[in-house]
């Protein structure tokens, strides 16, 4: 029998441990955000269950385990980074008896001096690049949709650089908090037409376009799901004029129906995409930090 | 002795109501948004407490006093609209045995076939050109900063057209709820230095903009103030950026810290302001809707 090794993925809201037999995920703990306060205690908590099953070699984490507060500091490896680089960058400690190494985010500055940083999707994007060889040549533009969705630029298998738009964040404010979709009041359109709508009028600035969120439910009798379809299609199809020339493949790494969202308003552009599921990514991402020394 | 009328100001978080003895504000009485439920209850309660001291003649309403759910749908009069249309277009009813006219809000469509709704600062609009007359003769671009920014274009005293930007909304959202601004940990930079930086970016699409106020604090130590006063400055300087030719001048209306920062933004683009007080402004609109019967 193998000793099995542990990955995980610890994000601001939610720890997902994935028990490893081989390359293979052959048992899940989920436990709360990295920094929920008492990470370590969380971490040989779950680690302490799988112990008493049969012995653990080590552990990886990737995401928010890193940050100031959480597992562990584990800073920020700067770009241009290829896997090499990153792996190497990894903060070693010991959680319940077992090895565990925290790997960096990533940071950037542009050539216009806008600072950025990832943690957690870095670990997607070199996954995926595992998971299709061919990506690791020439360039690709890679984009994570969520709550902060990046734009990642890959040359040769390098990070070159990469853009956050807060898109996710934004979206759950204003269609969940905001005056601008207004009551449950009945009202015509769906979610969809919402979002073509959306999509036509993404280039404009966006603070004067969202108004018609509310002043198309006041004055035209739209449904709050037109209005929230809307703001949806203002902020995607904003994002994706802002980061992708026309015409162009763009890889997309995520959950399946907001990749979805992103397709579409790609489509409005004459760009096509290639979806890679986000958890394969990740698992894949993981397993090339496996075992090494550096 | 004077018969004292009643002018007020309903909007969705509170009541303004002022007790007028001829041109002078001789008693106020605050209370509910518009929408709180029982509308004529309210301001039947307030009314009695002043009839108490004498007869009242009359009560004008502007704002969401006219908003379905509110005391009286009031509707919206379509624009170009002047003064005279704007008061023909009022909602009468009887309230604690007084007579009240709730004034219409406006609507416009622009050639694109934007709809826009507004309810009261047409009210400080009318008020501003009652006050300072010359500002009926040509044009004028006239700017009510708060929760949703009107741009209102004024042409020998009508209103031809507006533009809302949420930035007030916006603000309040991202500075107060979101992970942008992050935690109350220490750091460098006032407001206004996070401001400057806002106006710098504020013509970049503003999705992809956002996240400097994040990263700042991550990677430069960049203190919350200074984050809040980047979105700040990114969100004006861009609504500025988009409703306002360079150079030209604006009139302000509103409250003084908040024109102060459209102030800042306005002449960064080279444009001059002049400022006009927003309640001067209100309780001069009311007035010239007083009396009249059409």
């Amino acid at each position: 029998m193998s000793v099995k090794h542990v990955v995980g993925d610890w994000g601001t809201t939610r720890l997902r441990l994935f028990r490893m037999d081989g390359g293979d995920v052959d048992a899940r703990l989920d436990g709360p955000g990295a920094l929920a306060g008492d990470a370590e205690g969380a971490l040989a908590e779950r680690l302490d269950v799988w112990k008493a099953e049969g012995a653990l070699s080590e552990v990886v984490l990737c995401g928010m385990a890193g940050a100031p507060g959480a597992l562990v500091a584990a800073g920020y490896a700067a770009c241009p980074a290829d896997a090499a680089h990153w792996l190497s960058s990894r903060t070693r400690l010991e959680v319940a008896g077992i090895p565990v190494s925290v790997l960096p985010g990533l940071s950037c500055t542009d050539s216009e001096g806008v600072p950025e940083v990832m943690r957690g999707e870095e670990a997607q994007v070199f996954g995926a690049l595992a998971l299709h060889p061919e990506l690791g040549q020439g360039e690709h533009l890679i984009a994570l949709p969520g709550t902060h969705c990046k734009w990642v630029s890959v040359v040769n298998g390098t990070i070159v650089g990469f853009r956050t738009h807060p898109t996710g964040e934004l979206y759950a404010l204003l269609a969940g908090q905001s005056t601008l979709t207004g009551p449950d009041t009945p009202g015509e359109g769906t979610f969809d037409d919402g979002f073509a709508r959306g999509t036509e009028r993404c280039e404009e600035p966006l603070t004067g376009a969202l108004f018609e969120a509310r002043a198309a439910r006041m004055l035209d009798g739209r449904s709050k799901d037109w209005s929230r379809g809307y703001i949806s299609g203002l902020l995607i199809g904003g994002e994706v004029a802002a980061q992708v020339p026309e015409g162009i493949s763009v890889v997309l790494i995520g959950d399946q129906a907001l990749v979805a969202l992103y397709d579409r308003a790609l489509a409005a552009r004459g760009c096509t995409s290639r979806k890679i599921d986000g958890d394969a990514a990740v698992l894949a991402g993981l397993a090339i930090a496996k075992g090494q020394k550096a």
